[in-house]
């Protein structure tokens, strides 16, 4: 008898899940990406206010990655760069138009699946909208995906509680996968408004708890200014298990390999004040800690229309190397 | 040895054509649409505006009408209601989104043939920017498709001539298909602004004048308001040999059906002033002029998302019966 296909679920924002998704695509699995839906700026943000749809950024580089359409994958990162249409990113328009038109988002990814042929299943982690709030801990309340991101000194302030407004109930597709899942995987992403909101939505994080899964939290690259500057390994694990619950993650993946002076001053002229992520030498003695070098050494080039969005959230331009990831995850798997 | 396959090229607007291929779909036959582009209005000739490319409307309906990929044609129709994109219709963010990024609006074309799966070749008639200008019998100038289209008395005060500025070339692609041609089709559609600015287009006319292929004018079924008011089929092919020249139409196909009188009132809410086009009886017993009840008896219903666009042409509501139609013309392909 062959062996059953495993089944694992990816959760978290756009970049974060489709370099992880990846990495897992030329394997025999069963993937899931429990995809977040609470932006307020950029293209999808627009969308979302002007429409009154779920917000979709994350979504459509979900079902990119997942893509085996060639001829269509780079129509639909492509961006407007002039008029009305500006900033606008064409997969968000097709998602938006096939939500208005099939009646939701869940019925518009299962039309936009059989067109780019994907291999797995996007799955909007609430089919309900709603907005991330944080109360910071001088009680100074930020509303809003977008404003929280531009928030300047959110880490050095720190956040007291984060929650969704209104409460949101977990789509009923997300729950199921997860139930049934081999393998849970929190991506990395924009931690406060990408990573998190998951974790909010009514449902998700008791569901993660009762899954027979192995649960693994890959922890990111580089901080991310203002909201999580200085942050190490254990200070992301602590928040995240504030919100899922303690000892709920069985292993961390963080990375321990460095850039090039070369490479690294490139990504400074972007952002000068991000690092990388601290991590304690004592982790790489833990058995649930791996430690490894995930850099992809390939540095991302921004794509100058993202710079046209107004509040546009500035795309991460090191990233994990996806095929570096998926063999270390599928071990675990095995474990 | 099998019969060589024969080549069809219908020349016209997004329905015309669009109805008159839908019918030879079916059919083992080599399909070309010859495309016109000289939209100012609704919203191909916005994102013309904006963005400075081909309004590509009569494109995107021609590529629907040859399409065998059913996951995505209603969604290429659809048109958003509401916000900065109130009026856009999906198709022609699509294929504005395909030109931007592939260079012209030919590469758009093959990359969406080609994610349709379409059935034959979609060829816009030219592939420079020009506007249809019209010089009235009053001496008055008219000057882009929308405005000649809602000038209230264009037929009464008659045009003196009609011309493209600037003058432009045809696409070679289209040359290279009419003089392979076994069968070329002038298809219905808009006359003033679809039908004959594609005889304006340098080098069009004198090639289909040489092509060996039988030459075949279908006419309107019904007058447009302001434009063609009180013509007979006479009319048309007079005004239509003005500039693509003396007999060289074989055969002219006319309506002779009509609507009951339910179904007409139903026309006359929306076009008070529309009539069926007249034609004289003795036409009838003329070899080259075929008439025939063409009519198809499902009264297509208005898109209420397209009243929203400015300026936007009203969509025909009475059509050609698209297998009636093949079937005569095929006809003719054996004479």
């Amino acid at each position: 008898m062959s062996k059953p296909i495993k089944k694992i679920v990816c959760l978290g924002g756009g970049t974060g899940v489709s370099v992880v998704l990846s990495g897992f695509k030329k394997y025999p699995l069963d993937l899931t990406a429990i995809v977040t839906v609470f932006d307020s700026g950029g293209s999808s943000g627009k969308l979302r206010k002007e429409l009154g749809i779920l917000p979709s950024g994350d979504v459509r580089q979900c079902l990119v990655a997942l893509s085996n359409e060639t001829n269509f994958n780079d129509l639909f990162h492509y961006r407007f760069g002039k008029g009305t249409l500006k900033g606008h990113n064409f997969g968000n328009l097709l998602i938006a138009a096939a939500t208005e038109s099939t009646g939701g988002l869940d019925k518009a990814i299962d039309k936009i699946s059989k067109i780019l042929n994907i291999k797995g299943k996007v799955v909007p982690v609430t089919l309900d909208r709603a907005d991330i709030i944080a109360i910071l801990k001088n009680n100074k309340k930020i509303k809003e995906e977008e404003k929280i991101i531009n928030y300047p000194c959110l880490s050095k302030v720190g956040i007291k509680k984060l929650f969704l407004k209104p409460e949101v109930k977990a789509n009923p597709k997300a729950i199921s996968v997860i139930q049934n899942a081999d393998l849970i995987i929190v991506t990395p992403g924009k931690f406060y408004t990408s990573i998190m909101p998951i974790f909010l939505v009514k449902g998700i994080s008791a569901a993660i708890r009762k899954s027979r899964a192995k649960k693994v939290f890959v922890c990111n690259l580089m901080t991310q200014v203002g909201n999580t500057d200085n942050f190490s390994v254990i200070d992301f694990l602590t928040i995240l298990e504030k919100y899922l619950g303690k000892d709920v993650i069985n292993y961390v993946i963080f990375n321990t390999g460095k850039l090039s002076f070369q490479k690294l001053k490139e990504v400074k002229k972007v952002f000068p004040r991000a690092d990388f992520i601290r991590y304690d030498k004592g982790l790489l003695k833990k058995k649930n800690f791996i430690g490894a070098d995930l850099l992809d050494k390939n540095i991302k080039k921004l794509n100058p229309a993202d710079i046209f969005v107004r509040g546009a959230n500035q795309r991460t331009m090191v990233l994990h190397n996806s095929q570096k990831l998926a063999k270390i995850l599928l071990n675990l798997c095995k474990r």
